[in-house]
């Protein structure tokens, strides 16, 4: 990159983020999830965090109060939308995925946030008629809905999930991260808008952080465009993959008595392990094992759900994985 | 960088900054600029206006309203304040710069931001008396002082007036950046902050950008080290003072009835034109020369200061300058 970038380049440029690695997200992400994203709908940022932040700024100007948020989910992202002056509402999730009409049910909230892919933390995929029917609420309501497509490049057993962004892609903000594929510290995310909105995203970032490093954006832009990215992605897939196979092994010789769910993609599996799951988090933290329970994840024990494990292992190689599951199962 | 970076590095790190950078920091400023900079003093982030934008959204949120701002000054920069909440209240600038008395005439506003080291822009440096005055009436209303130090690497003719940080570490925010002195695109800034502020404003990023992309950071941290940054900012230095010489010649040449002001460092100089600027301003415009007027940059004519020309110069290599200062002097 630095070899040929004109000193133009160098000056300030546009905070919607450089145009040749927009193109090339673009394409990527029409190719890989079925995003409907033309260059001129896409927004560089740096990280989903990032990207929520944007729009939740926008959103508290635009009026918006509340957002509706899948529950058990990610509560530093909670933690981000209260921060902006949004209201997150907990909505039950069940073994399809967030259900549109308790959404609908809710009064004065028009935002919801869903990790449809994969959902966070219990690994289900958001049902297909629960899709068409949360795109139809939102436009319904004139509403919006946040798609963290968290886990969406890591499914191991068939072909992947399509985004649910390419239902209503005026509906929908699509936000995506190389935090999971490539490492949290490049600091590289996106965001795919609605036409309606995407001008006024990026100018939300003029008043905030203006744009994204130049370099870090056309080193990445490269990396898409040399196929090395994709290269990279089938390389991380067959080796999350291996983990995954060694998690499912490990725990079938074990303890046969556990039920896993969510194993079916992403980073991490949930395990219901028929007992107090609280009690054996301690029991494993005393081990040395730090395995969190679903409900720290939850404001309400989800109807159906047994609280369970939720067993991360795609940051450990098998010969890692092996000892502290058998541990895990001997606690 | 990438030669030596521990894998743990690329994962998530401190929203205020890689602790080398921070370290590389505080000595370069300390050094350079007189800033009383512990490590554990400093945010890193993405230029001055990232900066300020950090500073206003924890600003509104502890309950300001308004920020008293020069006068003229950066208007983009008044924006940024208006869109976080706080309202811009402008003070006029003389020949020593901003006067405190007409800030703290002010009825309910505790925060101020000044560019002491070269006023933005008429170039005039903030007097000693007042840079006293000022801390003092920020102690006295339990105010904060935000200092742009936006142009304080270049003085040309002697040493360079320092921080006014260094008066009141505890009552003031010092911000800079790299973008005048490496590149706008690369995103390198920073803030040195009061005990009392730093932690704040660093959480503050968590809910919004979370952190600067770490191989950027190091890379900036090994420049500073290595002594390059240095070189380069002498090397700077030589290359603008080169420039400024050539508007000085040029000029006393071609309109020896022009008056030039604020020479003394920055990357423009201010040319009283003794005649109507904004119908010399659209002459220029007509050759093809772009040079905005000093009134472009106030809200209200400021008391005894003419309209002018403000002539950036550091973009432009002498051959570039003398024929473009010809014209402007011809038209």
């Amino acid at each position: 990159v630095l070899a040929t970038l004109p000193a133009g380049a160098l000056s300030y440029g546009e905070p919607a983020g450089h145009p040749v690695l927009r193109e090339a997200l673009a394409g990527l992400l029409a190719r890989r999830r079925g995003v409907v994203a033309g260059a001129d709908r896409v927004v560089v940022g740096q990280g989903v965090g990032h990207g929520l932040a944007v729009v939740a700024a926008w959103a508290r100007r635009a009026g918006h109060t509340a957002i509706a948020v899948e529950d058990p989910g990610s509560t530093p992202i909670w933690e981000l939308f209260n921060a902006h002056g949004l209201r997150p509402v907990p909505v039950p999730v069940d073994a399809g995925g967030l259900d549109p009409d308790r959404v609908a049910a809710l009064t004065g909230v028009r935002l919801v946030m869903v990790t449809p892919a994969h959902q966070f933390p219990t690994g289900t995929v958001l049902a297909p008629d629960r899709r068409r029917a949360l795109v139809a609420w939102a436009d319904r309501v004139d509403g919006l809905v946040l798609e963290d497509d968290y886990d969406g490049d890591f499914r191991y057993d068939r072909a992947p999930v399509g985004a649910l962004q390419a239902l209503a892609p005026e509906r929908v903000v699509y936000l995506g991260s190389a935090s999971k594929s490539l490492a949290p510290a490049l600091r590289l995310g996106w965001l795919v808008a609605p036409y309606a909105l995407v001008g006024e995203l990026a100018a939300q970032r003029r008043y905030h952080d203006l744009m994204s490093p130049v370099l870090d954006q056309l080193a990445f832009a490269e990396l898409i465009r040399s196929g090395g990215y994709d290269r990279h992605l089938r390389l991380s897939l067959r080796t999350y993959r291996d983990r995954r196979e060694t998690v499912r092994a490990v725990l079938a010789a074990t303890r046969p008595d556990w039920t896993l769910s969510g194993i079916a993609a992403g980073l991490h599996v949930v395990a219901e392990v028929g007992e107090n799951a609280p009690a054996l988090v301690a029991r494993a933290a005393a081990a040395g094992i730090r395995v969190p329970s679903l409900a720290t994840y939850a404001t309400t024990p989800a109807p159906g759900v047994p609280d369970a494990l939720v067993l991360g292992y795609a940051h450990l190689r098998p010969a890692e994985l092996t000892p502290a599951l058998q541990a895990l199962a001997t606690v």
